[in-house]
């Protein structure tokens, strides 16, 4: 994530053209434009619907000509470069998957109150679902006569969005993860069955399962495999993890990995920190999800900070083995007693790989911000 | 992991024939003989001797004749079943490769500092690392006529090791895994250069990089694959992790996966808790290890019992991407005041999913005090 710019108001505002959002959406930042549905909205349904699908731009959104767009796919040596017009993509063989993006950034106001971090104020709601469809990006490679190599490689993939000295929007992922066809990494035109929206990508973005969404790249305009990362700011002076530390003094980017896949993660969206409930029964929900495919297996939920917990019940698809890309709702109905005065509502999630999510939030602080994956807490209070 | 059967010492014996061990070796149960290396020990090489590696049997240590021994590999409908000499063994592939294992009940001692578990008092040492070396679990399926399938298929192993009934070890890993040729999962002959030491599986046992102990199975005697996992104790009714509510009147061992790919996980081997050490400077050493083929990427070790961090230096191989299967050694020379009384060690690891180990054991407490990962915490006392 970079800097959030400060507004202007000047005539050659480049955020002029930026669409019309839904005004139930929660803005951290208007230009460039990023925004997150509120919670209750954003568990009401598995699928997000388009217009409340969280918005991470890091630039002013572009405006593409769908009859002029090309797709420039770099190709290998002994290949052919490859320019692709939307119907041309629409010729590969069209595959559909539900997607769950998350943010690096998801949950960074917890991380904030620990400590100052640089970056925008994102609750729990920088994560949302959709159901994705375009041409694997598998098989677009492979036209152009790429292979997996011996040899660590990447993918790069720039963005039309750019900054006023013409720097686009850039980031990468292993080829190794790019060429596996289980991987499922799209080149995606459709969003829940519509044409992308121009906040999502209009006409074409990445879609790479299980991983950060920084590196699902948006306005797709061109692809290459190269020896190493994308050397755009955001892989590699941003989207990393460092110890807590790690200050703005002694940062070294060089040092940590570009985040890919992400943690267990989870978050109570019903009820509000801070709200009041009935005694008898508390009807507690959220949502579950893991990076690299891993599966949601147990959701514990806490009425008592902690220290018992019970199972919430899983909601939503059962995923596939190995590539559980979308994430679970859940809900608990609890027990209130009507000499309770608060409540103090926890949630962690378990995936498939047993890993969990950890107790409290400063001893995952990083100076941006960034896999702020926590325990999730809500205080409530109970009237009888 | 099984109940420790009680020892006998009738003639009929059946652990009579068991191999002489070690002496150094801190026993946990001697029949079946379970023991771990002490902790010094355990971080004085990056990879463990023989003599020394954890052992964890839960059956008498079978007596193989390796001129006679062979392997069944049930062939595939259309293919053919195989029985494997170990000359035959020999002729497939040979691949090479350095494997942490782990049981999952590594660190269960502090699991029943919380709270009574079932099961063996491992300490930090229920791990070690070898050099394997045998054929390629694909290799020999393959041979058998296998494919990977388009529904969910699973790769029963059977040991031969049995318990006075006849019922064998067994366990069993995904097809698609065990079908996987970047997931190297082998059929070994050779422990660091060495035919496998009784103990270990002689003459041949399966070595599933990434995974849990439980399945890497020894002294193997039958490959076989089924639609649906292992039947065995061991698969179904062992070996699974349960919310901290579960006990042994509510659980339901067929609600929960099993144990496959093992948490993010590290510890402290040197100070050892209680000790004593002189203020100025202390070398603080331990392991690091990540499930999945996941890298540990960095170690935060803490001596204010986890208020303040510094990072370790990771010594050992560099691990290759997705395919770190190999464990992290790491040191930290941390300064001690003078004025210092005490302190509170504590380490923590990050793998390269940014996934992190929970603060506290009592939140990931199960039943069978397995996946025990939290925090590692030492104290020492300081003398000027
Ligand atoms: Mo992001
Ligand atoms: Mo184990």
């Amino acid at each position: 994530e970079d800097e959030v710019s400060p507004p202007t108001l000047e005539a050659s505002d480049p955020y002029a053209d930026d669409p019309v959002r839904h005004p139930a959406l929660r803005i951290n930042s208007q230009r460039p434009f990023n925004a997150e549905p509120p919670p209750e909205l954003l568990t009401e349904n598995y699928i997000t619907p388009n217009p409340i699908f969280f918005t991470r731009n890091h630039l002013p959104v572009p405006s593409v000509d769908p009859d002029t767009y090309r797709l420039h796919v770099v190709g290998a040596p002994g290949g052919q470069s490859l320019s692709l017009s939307l119907d041309d993509l629409y010729k590969f063989p069209k595959h559909e998957i539900t997607v769950t993006l998350q943010c690096a950034g998801n949950r960074r106001s917890e991380m904030s109150e620990v400590k100052e971090v640089k970056g925008l104020e994102w609750r729990t709601g920088a994560i949302s679902t959709a159901r994705w469809a375009g041409a694997r990006l598998c098989d677009v490679l492979a036209q152009a006569g790429h292979r997996v190599r011996e040899t660590e490689a990447h993918v790069c993939f720039e963005g039309l969005d750019s900054d006023p000295t013409g720097t686009a929007y850039g980031a990468s992922i292993p080829l190794a993860r790019a060429m596996d066809p289980e991987a499922e990494v799209l080149l995606a035109y459709e969003m829940n069955g519509q044409p992308l929206p121009r906040d999502h990508g209009f006409p074409v973005r990445v879609v790479v399962p299980g991983v950060v969404g920084a590196r699902n790249v948006k306005w797709l305009a061109r692809v290459s495999v190269e020896s190493e990362e994308s050397h755009s700011h955001w892989q590699r002076r941003d989207y990393k993890g460092f110890s807590p530390s790690v200050d703005w003094d002694t940062v070294n980017f060089d040092l940590a990995p570009s985040i890919q896949e992400l943690p267990v993660q989870s978050a109570i969206t019903q009820p509000r920190d801070g709200a009041t409930v009935e005694s008898g029964e508390v009807t507690i929900k959220g949502y579950a999800w893991s990076g690299g495919g891993r599966a949601v297996i147990r959701v514990d939920v806490s009425v008592d900070g902690g220290l018992t917990w019970q199972e919430a019940e899983l909601e939503g698809e059962e995923q596939r083995p190995r590539k559980a890309w979308a994430w679970r709702i859940w809900q608990l109905k609890a027990r209130v007693p009507a000499e309770q005065k608060e409540l103090n509502i926890v949630c962690k999630a378990v995936d498939d790989s047993y890993n969990v999510q950890p107790d409290t939030v400063a001893p995952i602080w990083n100076l941006r911000g960034v896999l702020s994956n926590a325990w999730h807490r809500v205080h409530v209070r109970v009237v009888p």
